[in-house]
């Protein structure tokens, strides 16, 4: 019990899992893929967060773009209420349509609502096989185009993954390697299905990329290939991490039309107030992590200013039709923005909603929502 | 305004559409496929439902099995509460995490929380090509063995659609065709993809179907012959109707383990009542139409066997791990059974948070709770 890590039942038949919070997402995906079978949501934490993190955040990832969030996959929940009564929501059937959708409300409220004690996750099989393409822009922008033109080509990437400029020098300074270092930003696509669609869809992709300023593309069709694309992107925190340590990782998701005009305010805000910003994110999705770098020798004037510039973020990410959090959540450091996404009928609806769960404010207190 | 039923926006840069309550989703369906727009959700009542009716009730349908429900295309929603206030939650983007998820609340409340007056749903690609594939099986148990083994085999069609034999002796004396008429099962499965993937997809498909009891298997690459094989499935409710004008349409959902077992039980069940009950359904899925077929010379005393034989085909099904409504809902006909699925706590708190919303409770009042 004490870590509550255990997978209870992988069921080949019914495509589900029943697993205690605490398992790690990596692990569980290692142990459905070994059996032909597949959970999608796939947070860049996945080696280190847990299912119960994931399903209290409503975990997005990498392959949300294709697949989803983990609310999709979550059927049932066993909860702990403030009272300590235990309680069972949702049913482990595809289909559930009794009474209200408390699980859906459970997944995403943070631990403020309750705490979960076993999930109860649909599954789907495993695609037999993934290809990938890495394509080099000379602009942010031209990538943001790539992404809108691969879904008016019909394509369903699983993987959309943006790096722009910034992002990329701090992993060449990082890791020393030149993979899209000459590049002014790169996006990693990648699919997923039979052979026949993967070799079909790569090549879709292909000619959209190079129809949308891709100056070059690097394919890779085994898995050591793959590996090799994805080891820039894996680098982008641990290397933005090592050039300022105190950034600030913002996670605001944009409609796909926005993402070119979000990208160059970003510069702009940027600009005026003096703090270099990266961009990274899940650019399939509009997920974009903008990273304010934050400079080790920050001051209080200086660190007011980077507070400006977060603020400026987010209200443009707002003001453009997107939101303040596309998968982190809020938790404490985005509780002084949620003003700026709810209203303040929807967030009185929402305390009140709190309320009901947890009348006298013990799960988790002072997480969300801000002070009255 | 008055019907509510305008098609507001369709943006095929951000796969996204705004709608009015009142449009017909097979109007949407239509505008959206002209396009080259997908809206997955396919409820058998697309031609006169609305999209505002299949986001109170989460509609399911057809295509749920490969493409999820209605829940998983809502992204953001217009609602005036019961003060007349009017609430927006949710964004038109494809991640959002801030705050609690009162979109996928309101999502499946049949009327009870608020009156929805624009809806943005989620769009995707159309699948370019669809195939499908109709096995014919001496028993209904055959069917429910190859739905699973379909799953085995790493299949994920789009449909998979099952009848048994009363379903198709209702058809036939309906139609007076004679497809499939000579099966004790049939199973019409629909695949959908690059032309690449269906061609490979159905004939895994064929395997497993032969492997599991399928005698025959009529295989549709146009439009035209899947027509014809729909017709079948097409003409199952009214035949049903013209039948037992009567007829009590349960909407239970199993886990696809149990869909054999509850299978035979329904048989026994209608056995002992002397009643006969009529399969058919969204088997892919789990999700079974048991029709009761009421008699219409039915006196006192004969509806109280059909309602027990309602409330025994229920029990069963919660018994065996599945629910009481995949896709239909509560409403007033079901209400009397909500308990045998929800234990009192989580009814509790389904009740307060009704109190929430709608603190005099004027919003469709009477529905899915049962009286105190």
């Amino acid at each position: 019990m004490s870590g509550m890590n255990q997978v209870l039942e992988i069921d080949e038949t019914n495509l589900t899992a029943r697993v205690q919070p605490g398992v790690v997402t990596g692990e569980l995906h290692a142990q459905l893929e070994a059996r032909g079978l597949f959970y999608p949501p796939d947070p860049a934490s996945a080696e280190s967060s847990t299912v119960g993190g994931n399903v209290a955040e409503n975990a997005g990832g990498l392959r949300a773009v294709k697949y989803g969030v983990t609310r999709d996959y979550v059927l049932a929940l066993e909860t702990v209420l403030a009272t300590g009564k235990v309680i069972h929501t949702g049913r482990a059937t595809m289909k559930n349509v009794t009474g209200y959708d408390l699980t859906r409300l459970l997944v995403g409220s943070e631990g403020t609502l309750g705490i979960f004690t076993e999930i109860t996750l649909k599954l789907i099989p495993l695609p037999p096989v993934v290809g990938a393409v890495l394509f080099l822009f000379e602009t942010a922008e031209a990538a943001a185009e790539t992404t809108v033109a691969l879904g008016r080509a019909g394509l369903m990437p699983r993987a959309c993954e943006f790096m722009d400029k910034a992002s990329l020098d701090a992993v060449a300074a990082y890791t020393h390697a030149s993979l899209g270092a000459e590049a002014g930003a790169v996006l990693l696509v990648e699919v997923d299905g039979s052979a026949a669609a993967v070799a079909g869809e790569l090549e879709i992709a292909k000619e959209v990329g190079a129809a949308n300023g891709a100056f070059e593309d690097r394919t890779a069709s085994d898995a050591e290939a793959r590996d090799e694309l994805w080891s820039v992107r894996r680098s982008i925190s641990p290397a933005l991490s090592t050039l300022s340590p105190g950034r600030v990782n913002e996670d605001v998701c944009l409609p796909r039309s926005e993402l070119a005009r979000y990208l160059a305010r970003t510069r702009e805000l940027a600009e005026e107030a003096g703090v270099p910003v990266a961009n990274f994110g899940h650019m399939g999705d509009g997920n974009l992590h903008v990273n304010v770098l934050v400079p080790a020798e920050a001051d209080e004037a200086a660190m007011e200013g980077v507070e400006r510039l977060v603020t400026n973020l987010l209200e443009s990410a707002v003001a453009m039709g997107g939101t303040l959090s596309g998968e982190h959540g809020i938790g404490t450091t985005k509780q002084p923005y949620l003003g700026l996404e709810i209203p303040p009928a929807e967030m009185a609806l929402m305390r009140a909603v709190k309320k009901v769960f947890d009348p006298a404010g013990i799960l988790n207190p002072g997480k969300i929502f801000p002070d009255d």
